[in-house]
């Protein structure tokens, strides 16, 4: 059995290497900080006996060698770094639930015919440099010498500088060729409330939903809020909460859990409690694991502008900021999952993630698949993020027997 | 007849009198600018002929003595001092045209059987203390000693000793006994849309709103946009906005032009794209001539508030900040003003103010009238703001005409 104690106290042990917040924690890539994270981390490895290295962007791996030459290695793991004043368990869990799969092989002596290598990763939150997903990107190849030199800090300080003072010597190349990796496994807290809500002990994540951002502009006329009568307004603040309002409406009903659409920002202008508002902007994150769902919102947010601009007497415009497709995940390690559970006697379901994970790279180059475990009320980037030991044992005892499986399996 | 081009060369002037900024002007009392304004309006005022005086506080007269002795005097004008970025005609229309007045009798040697007296009064934009209505309030005697000192500017100083080093030598009281004044009469650019939409040359104004302003507070539950379906969601932005949705739609309906409800304000908490809102804060500015009016509205958003929070599983807390009563102006002056618009063949309609102005502080003390000009799409508080000498030539002839009018009767 996975030893809870073992991962909780590496959990705690990172929950005290953080920059000074008010709460929570603040681990940032390539600071001090991060790098006794990442110390810390491959010092842990080291004392299970794997052969450990650090890449050319901090991405540190512990390899532990199969039984038959020359097959690709079984990865797992997931990142190191935190958003400013981050809940304990975002990333830390799924690095050290590889890790306790690692420590748990060398005492039961299991050895696998591929080599497994637990990796934990750099910059997924993109605090540092406003690039999610950094070290992954440079792992498969999808970011290098370029951007080395293109992803500057807020400062102005490329990466290619900021490395040169961070990394320790001898490091290894960061991409990673087809025929080095099998697979890639990633345990992570799901960073919402379905789990909880339903008691179910164990998320087959099928996919990662696709992601558009829009911003939208509700352009009015400012007036003094006692001498425009209502009928004669032009007031942005009530066009663009009609709009906010019919984009929640219309999702609930038409999507309910296939599609989510989220008004996080939004801004009036003048923005004085006596002034008809001239101007609102706000955004709209919608995702979705079907593009056509997204799709299909884009140009319901359309149609319903042009009513609103009628009913409200304001302009509307609507700019698409990004598009980004929805990435399936493994079907066979999805099974993999589930036989696991069954096995164990563990509830599943599968599911998608709402939200961007290292794995979603990764996938692009290899077979990879996410195993989800409950959080509290789904809390997340967030002091009050809180995964239960049952939830991390479970989590960590179905990676174990995956792993073994697809070992078994290739 | 009024001449225009005179009024016009004053606000002119009045017009390069200002505080350096971006765009129009900015005339705060008690300041040096606002000293300039002061003294070139004493200026004007002396070459008519008046007799001229600065009281306690900055407010400025001029005296034309009338045929008969101890009368009480029939006062006109309105404020020297403007928001910041203002345009050039709020308070300085009024206050110049009550100078073309004076100008007038003068020119065709009509001596009135009471005194005329113009007036300039200080602060009733506010900017300089937040404190609104600040000279005719010391004039009315609202305000006297105990103001002094605890009404203070932002850096902490006391307009007692602020006062101090603006103030000329040789002022007179603030405060006016009953029999001083007759009645007072302020003409005023309508800073709303009504009057150019209706095409209509003179506002009669019947009384000044009543106010009410609300905080209201929606707080949900935060999560990621992307990993809460939308049925489990306590979004306070989705709430904030079907209720805002639901106040305008109301208003608008229930209310047309005999109330309005503006929201002006809105904050979202955190504020991220990515964000589900965990709060949101936004202000309610309600008026109407009608006090049940704004006291129907009030209830009926405490009750729409329980719909939302049913709907949304949110909960939302509403503050009334603030609720002053609707003013009624003198109607037997109204009538002198609507029979000197039907002498002179000008178009006129009674209406509301949804702005304050002096006239509702003076108004407890003294019978008090107001005339309202149009001005184009009622823009206001805005360098864009204009009134075309056409609507200023009709405005000071009504205002000449309705001031001889109230003379002979009384």
């Amino acid at each position: 059995m996975a030893d809870v104690k073992r991962i909780q106290s590496d959990i705690d042990k990172f929950r005290h290497i953080t920059e000074p917040c008010d709460a929570g924690i603040t681990r940032i890539g390539f600071t001090e900080t991060y790098r006794q994270g990442s110390d810390y981390f491959k010092d842990c490895m080291k004392k299970i006996g794997l052969t450990v290295r650090e890449d050319k962007v901090g991405n540190v791996y512990g390899r532990l060698e199969g039984s038959e030459k020359n097959l690709p290695a079984i990865m797992s793991g997931s990142h190191l770094d935190t958003v400013r004043c981050a809940g304990a368990f975002d990333g830390i869990a799924g690095a050290v639930c590889a890790l306790e799969v690692a420590r748990m092989m060398k005492e039961k002596g299991v050895v696998l015919r591929h080599p497994f290598e637990v990796v934990g990763t750099m910059e997924e939150e993109g605090t540092r440099f406003g690039q999610v997903l950094l070290g992954s990107q440079f792992i498969t190849g999808v970011f290098g010498g370029k951007e080395l030199d293109s992803i500057k800090d807020p400062e102005g300080n490329t990466l290619r500088e900021i490395r040169r003072s961070y990394l320790p010597r001898n490091v290894c190349p960061a991409y990673r060729k087809d025929d080095e990796i099998l697979a890639f496994l990633e345990l992570h807290d799901e960073q919402g409330p379905v789990l909880e809500d339903e008691n179910i002990d164990i998320g087959i994540v099928e996919g990662i939903v696709g992601i558009s951002w829009l911003t939208v502009t509700v352009n009015g006329f400012a007036g003094h809020a006692g001498t425009v009568p209502m009928p004669l307004r032009q007031d942005a603040a009530t066009g663009a909460c009609r709009l906010v309002n019919s984009i929640a409406l219309h999702t609930s009903r038409c999507y309910a859990d296939r599609a989510t659409a989220t008004v996080g920002k939004l801004e009036l202008l003048p923005g004085s409690s006596n002034c008809i508002p001239s101007k609102c902007t706000f955004t709209v994150d919608i995702r979705s694991a079907q593009m056509s769902n997204i799709d299909e919102l884009i140009e319901y947010i359309r149609k319903e502008s042009r009513e609103v601009e009628k009913e409200c007497n304001v302009e509307i415009n609507i700019y698409v900021n990004s598009r980004k497709e929805p990435i399936k995940l493994n079907r066979d390690i999805g099974n993999l999952i589930q036989k696991s559970c069954e096995k164990l006697g563990y509830s599943y379901r599968k599911m998608n993630s709402g939200a961007g994970h290292d794995a979603m790279v990764l996938s692009s180059r290899w077979p990879t698949a996410m195993i989800f475990i409950p959080c509290r009320k789904g809390i997340t980037h967030n002091p009050e993020e809180y995964v239960s030991p049952g939830a991390l044992e479970k989590g960590c005892e179905t990676l174990y027997n995956t792993i073994l499986a697809l070992d078994h399996k290739n």
